[in-house]
């Protein structure tokens, strides 16, 4: 596939690891929350490889926050999303369906509860903050909404536990998935969650002190020398074998979280006010007509730039590949694809074009491993 | 400065026309709202100097549409503007800065008002949607809001006028600046409108019949053979000789529309309803801090990423260069910087470093030409 350049801008707006991750050899970006997020370093499997023995740190500071403080902001996050935030602890990280009131998705966010009035909203790639913003003023809440200077550090790999432990201490290995907390580096204290965008392990650090982060970004790759450090980025393949949707690629606003396999997230019982509820139920009710699904493809290559569409034998369009990549583990090309009612069942065959060749597939479980 | 590329995914929306445009020798994109927007074909001067003697085809369907239609529909989008819609007619557009209730710039999309009670909100580079659903819900108004499938084709330069008569006859020379009527070709209406994203003339085609549209593509390069038609995207250098602003680079959220020489759009003395119009009258009321003003720089290359901050001779910090380019018209580097009170008059010098050379500037009024 034809390779194209991005003409950078300060509209597409750089982070302050961007000239360190310049000098050690990011070759590709794509543009999240009008940021640069680094799409590419060595191959792409080289560097799935070394996620999956290694440590990895990533220059993630386009998973922007969106602050939402003040004496209605618990009122306002409840009502952006249908996960349950009543029993919400200080402390911990939720994922969270944003929804609007039609229930189509929003965004996918995990939101950092920092206080009983004051959240982080770690958003994937929208205006969450428009959103919050027009509904805060459309209903009179007291709250403060901004974008605070926050350029999130991720931390990934199997051996990321143990180079963090080497800065931060043991206290740091006891911390529970999705659980956060504070830590020390160079005169700034730094808030540091167990999480991050693959199933490797790992952590994400929230640097609101640029120097300190900065000066930690190096202490990173000094201390990890040992350990074999390198740096990173999200990795398709990894992704995708976890099933860790990506917004705007396996689901969009023409989607509801129930269609996206995201039920335990949608908490309708619950005695609590979000948009969308009402038409949730009913499209409990009515069932879904569209669910996001995997598949197996008996090919050895795929790039995607959009959807690709799925048919049965009788030439049937039956639903749409959204996401695909080589996997060297199956060998074989899997992704996430969005397929109509009936033939969402596993094992549903299916035929892609892909190059103008045409391929086998199958419907499959997410995730993949 | 060395490139990179883009990762491309679903998220980054192709368009109708990316195939097209690939074909055709498109070598950069820049994203925006999620959408692949053309940025660069032969050379950046190459393309300036056809563009202003000649005529060009652009891809630009990432200026998606927000539709605002219902009983509500010009109370929403009046809340969401400062500038007096109270007497705008069907059939025109209008620049609109959209803020919020702090009166920061949100974006400045060009509104079409369809019909009484249909609007399009033909955005830049931010969620508007979101905004305008926010509000919507929250003050419980009967509008209906969605991004309706329209991918934007413009014809711009001198030679647009002539390219277009040939295709839709003389009615289409008539139309006069901002203004738009509809239009048949292969047996659909476009709606088009005489703007665009350049001050060389022409039009924008909102094509929402895609199969019609890619036939206009191929009609508008038959038929403007003879006029040298090339397909080109917004131009740097011409963009910022006209002072056509650029939101995301030379304006944000941190902005409002007086600082940003936007006056004749805030109408403080309407007895309208808009966001930020007590903050807008406190503004102007204590007059603006800091102003976007033009500036010359004594130097002949310059690639922008990034802010650049500007010195005066006492080295302090008095503004930053937000966007910038190497004019051939001028010779020298041009550029739209924000400057803090008292040093945006005209003829203020400056220090700036590019590069690592430091070179003189000079505060200049806008447009250039």
């Amino acid at each position: 596939m034809k390779k194209y350049f991005i003409a950078k801008s300060r509209r597409l707006r750089s982070t302050p690891y961007s000239s360190r991750i310049e000098k050690q050899g990011v070759t590709a970006y794509t543009i999240y929350n009008h940021m640069l997020l680094p799409a590419g370093f060595s191959s792409l499997e080289d560097s799935y490889f070394h996620l999956k023995e290694n440590v990895q740190v990533w220059d993630v500071a386009a998973e922007r926050q969106v602050e939402i403080s003040g004496k209605d902001s618990a009122e306002l996050v409840q009502l952006m999303t249908c996960r349950d935030l009543s029993k919400s602890k200080v402390g911990r990280c939720y994922y969270c369906p944003i929804i609007d009131d039609k229930a189509g998705l929003i965004n996918d966010p995990v939101i950092l509860k920092l206080d009983e009035d004051r959240w982080w909203i770690s958003i994937a790639d929208s205006d969450v903050i428009l959103f919050a913003k027009g509904l805060a003023i459309g209903k009179n809440f007291k709250v403060k909404i901004f974008e605070p200077n926050v350029d999130i550090l991720a931390v990934q790999g199997p051996k990321s536990f143990e180079l963090m432990e080497k800065i931060f201490g043991k206290k740091i290995t006891e911390m529970k998935f999705f659980g956060f907390d504070y830590f020390e580096f160079a005169g700034a204290k730094h808030l540091i969650a167990r999480s991050g965008w693959s199933k490797q392990g790992g952590y994400e650090i929230y640097v609101e002190n640029t120097k300190s982060g900065l000066a930690l970004y190096d202490k990173l790759f000094e201390a990890g020398k040992e350990l074999n450090v390198k740096a990173g980025c999200p990795n398709l393949i990894e992704r995708i074998e976890s099933a860790l949707l990506s917004y705007g690629n396996d689901m969009d606003n023409d989607d509801n979280p129930l269609e996206c396999g995201l039920d335990k997230y949608v908490n309708l019982e619950a005695n609590i006010n979000f948009l969308g509820k009402e038409k949730l139920k009913e499209v409990k009710k009515k069932g879904i007509t569209k669910k996001l699904m995997g598949v197996m493809i008996e090919a050895k290559e795929i790039n995607m730039s959009k959807s690709i569409e799925l048919f049965n034998d009788k030439n049937l369009k039956i639903g749409e590949l959204r996401s695909g990549t080589y996997s060297p583990h199956f060998e074989k090309v899997i992704g996430i694809a969005m397929l109509e009612k009936p033939y969402w069942e596993v094992s549903q065959t299916f035929k892609i074009s892909i190059n103008d060749s045409t391929f086998e597939g199958k419907v499959c479980d997410l995730p993949f491993i």
